[in-house]
């Protein structure tokens, strides 16, 4: 793609640059653009050729979001004039008119999809082309998985959704009607906070504890179980393992360790400085013996967003109202407060 | 009426003043007033003795907007605490107060009915009082012609408005489900343009070509026609002709042609900076022996006006968003672009 | 309580300081917390071993409105991660951590409830602890009368709500349906205006009048009445005494004069600068031979304030569009304007 490469906006220095965030989900791009703001940026999306296209969202004529134009087999047809403009971003058509102007074209951004995950990259003027191809996410192709996924928006800053994230004491408080259970239990389990580099891994295990429902229906479990929280932080996006083996069966550090596996995508991409978009997928291992409990852990999970989409706002609007007002941390803290530091490390670095 | 004449805000500069514009059609003026907020300027509306009245909707009591009080033979009563106030704006009643201080009155405005459209002079410092009388609109009066119409509102800059009205090659795109049409044949149009001091006008001829279905149910048509679009652009209002003869039977530049007749009305009138009314009529030439397709123009044409309503406010918004991103022209501007520069001109030079 | 006091913060020049504001009424404390501001403070509401409790609305730990929280014996446990907080905003219990700093604490205001009336203080900084107990109110608790009441809110300064219910002239026009009657009555009725200090008392006095349907029902009234309309303004809440007795039979000066009696108490209190919380009761003191009419009065005064909540509103837009408009005084504004000379002097003060 030879789209012409912009320098990002100042504000854009509130987000960590070059590097690739998630944009969507392939499900998503059928036969109508979608209109998604990525970083400040509004962007239209589709898929022409099989390929996807992230162009930016404005015709460079009247200036008409081009979103609400009509997808052909040359590209993306503008509702108000019908300029058509194809995968690089420049105007291949002005009904009308033979000659077609070189600076009727509207920018173009490097998108690519990998199982299921739609990235785009943001790069900084040093990088403005992708440095690397964006990572894999192998339990969205691995067969022994079921998995199910959607798109949430929060009307909050994408670091109190990192927040939230990687710290899972919030369950029985937030979430006493879902995956909440016994509220001490959460905030006095096992936790462990390691770091490398740029991403962070928080486990917390539960040993020998009584299984919740939804783990005894999807395996054959006689009592309680040995059960793990693995909480993996990279930046643009989450790997959140959750999971029980039969107690001793299998080490709780052990990666190829059996037993029920709940395996979560969480895509956290800053939709502005003030807003969110969620991309989240679950994944479950089914048991050819056993219900399969794919759709009833998506549901779960989709309450459970929702509650913390409550919770996040409702916070995000009280800090705006008691602007400035000092916080004291607890131990819960930890993880949440790394992530920080490297968030504002890149910021600082950028500014340079 | 001898009402104080105040100056202009400043902000008034946005809009051409010195001239009438359309601020409501006689049938909207029953038995209660009406608040409408026209160039900045927000008023109460009503009739007193048949004749129209503009007052500033604001009781110069306790500030609340006239246009909540009540209409009697004497005026208009406040519904706070029952100033009255007449056509030119003076207190006539306080109730409980013997005394009316002569501080007690409200802005009058100059407001004409012509046609049953109802004119407001917008004058600047050194023209506060009307110059001239409003135009007539003889298509309202010539019993020739039917016509319906309603007033309209967009959230955009009345400028998006002249374009879109001054250029019809959207109709293949934006109107596809009403008059649409074949796009190219919109697009590819004999167009021409022709400009006389402040007024422009943008015709395009589609000799020999297939008449949509309302022009065959309104008129005898045997085969092709001859189509024309007329527009006519005035500053405050356009008047847009269309229409259709048999092939050949009539010049399409004879001011006196027959054929089937679609004339519109369109008073565009900023309400503020950011916003428009819309005021729109249609009238057509029944033929006494074919269907009378009034009803039917006026229906299409409404969804025709929510269809622009659509497209003029997403542009608008996205122009926000992108505030200061540079555009393309293209061949069907010219006519939108001398509407510009005329707007231009009258306001920088009421600026001097 | 041994909380922090804080000084106000700049913005609360625009409220006098240093008194009681009313902050709710006892029955709405039931088993869920109160979000409220009062004064530009969010402050969050309930009920702790039988006494009131009002906490600054963000826990200190991640800001998220302990209102979202759930009432338990020792106090709100913040709906996030579970801190706990009792009546003098001191965290109690971190679940999970085992110290607790002496940091992790929230504001708590002085509160106290009397005659079924909460009452906050806000003090300044001269005088951040309450100089006095808060008023009573025995009507609430006199046997003799009945009362029922409700909370209204206004989009519109809390001086607007004292201009209306220190002027009972509008009521001809604002509330025809209701309670207003002849409005000429209204507006030449006998009116004296006596300020002693920072109180107004604003006295009507309708003689030999027509009683309105409602004393019928509730008094065995034979013909016309003498009538009184007694508004007490106190900075903080008016009284308003209304009713009426048999024609020269008691003095209306008489505070002990018998007759069909409604009164009304109005706390008027500042939720920020631009909105204002209405606390209300009215009581009427029912006849052992005659209907109980206290629910009919009740459901004419929630119309009649429903009414005045529409006009001030719409005032205070139209004050806002027509921003620094001058605007002329009547005969019946010489009670609103005193009150508003009062607070004015008390905000002047406390500037210096």
């Amino acid at each position: 793609m030879n789209a012409p490469h912009h320098t990002m906006p100042e504000s854009s220095s509130a987000f960590p640059l070059d590097r690739w965030y998630v944009v969507g989900f392939s499900w998503e791009l059928t036969d109508k653009p979608i209109a998604r703001t990525i970083l400040g940026h509004p962007l239209v999306l589709f898929r022409m050729a099989e390929k996807p296209v992230a162009l930016e969202d404005r015709c460079c004529h009247k200036s008409l979001p081009l979103s609400l134009g009509a997808l052909e087999e040359g590209g993306l047809r503008c509702g108000y004039h019908g300029l058509l403009f194809g995968e690089d971003g420049a105007c291949k058509d002005i009904p009308g008119q033979a000659n077609i102007p070189c600076e009727a074209r509207v920018r173009a951004y490097e998108i690519r999809e990998r199982d299921q995950i739609l990235w785009i990259w943001f790069g900084s003027s040093e990088h403005p082309a992708p440095q690397a191809e964006p990572p894999g996410y192998w339990v969205h192709s691995d067969p022994q998985y079921k998995f199910r996924g959607d798109v949430f928006h929060f009307e909050a800053p994408y670091q109190l959704v990192h927040d939230n994230l990687l710290d899972l004491s919030h369950l029985g408080y937030v979430h006493l009607r879902t995956i909440g259970g016994n509220a001490r239990i959460h905030m006095e389990a096992d936790m462990k906070v390691e770091q490398e580099g740029e991403t962070i891994r928080v486990t917390r295990y539960m040993r020998d504890s009584e299984p919740p429902p939804t783990y005894t229906a999807a395996r054959p479990f006689s009592g309680n179980v040995d059960r793990w929280q693995e909480i993996d932080f990279r930046v643009t996006h989450l790997l959140i393992w959750a999971g029980a083996v039969e107690p001793g069966s299998d080490s709780l550090s052990d990666p190829n360790r059996g037993g029920f596996h709940i395996r979560g995508f969480h895509g956290v991409t800053p939709e502005t400085e003030t807003s969110t978009h969620y991309f989240w997928t679950v994944a479950t291992n089914p048991h050819p013996d056993m219900q399969d409990v794919t759709e009833i852990v998506r549901s779960q999970s989709e309450l459970t967003f929702q509650e913390d989409k409550i919770v996040i706002e409702a916070q995000y609007r009280n800090m705006l109202r008691f602007s400035g007002a000092s916080t004291v941390d607890v131990h819960v803290d930890v993880g949440p407060n790394r992530a920080r530091r490297i968030i504002d490390r890149l910021c600082v670095k950028q500014r340079c």
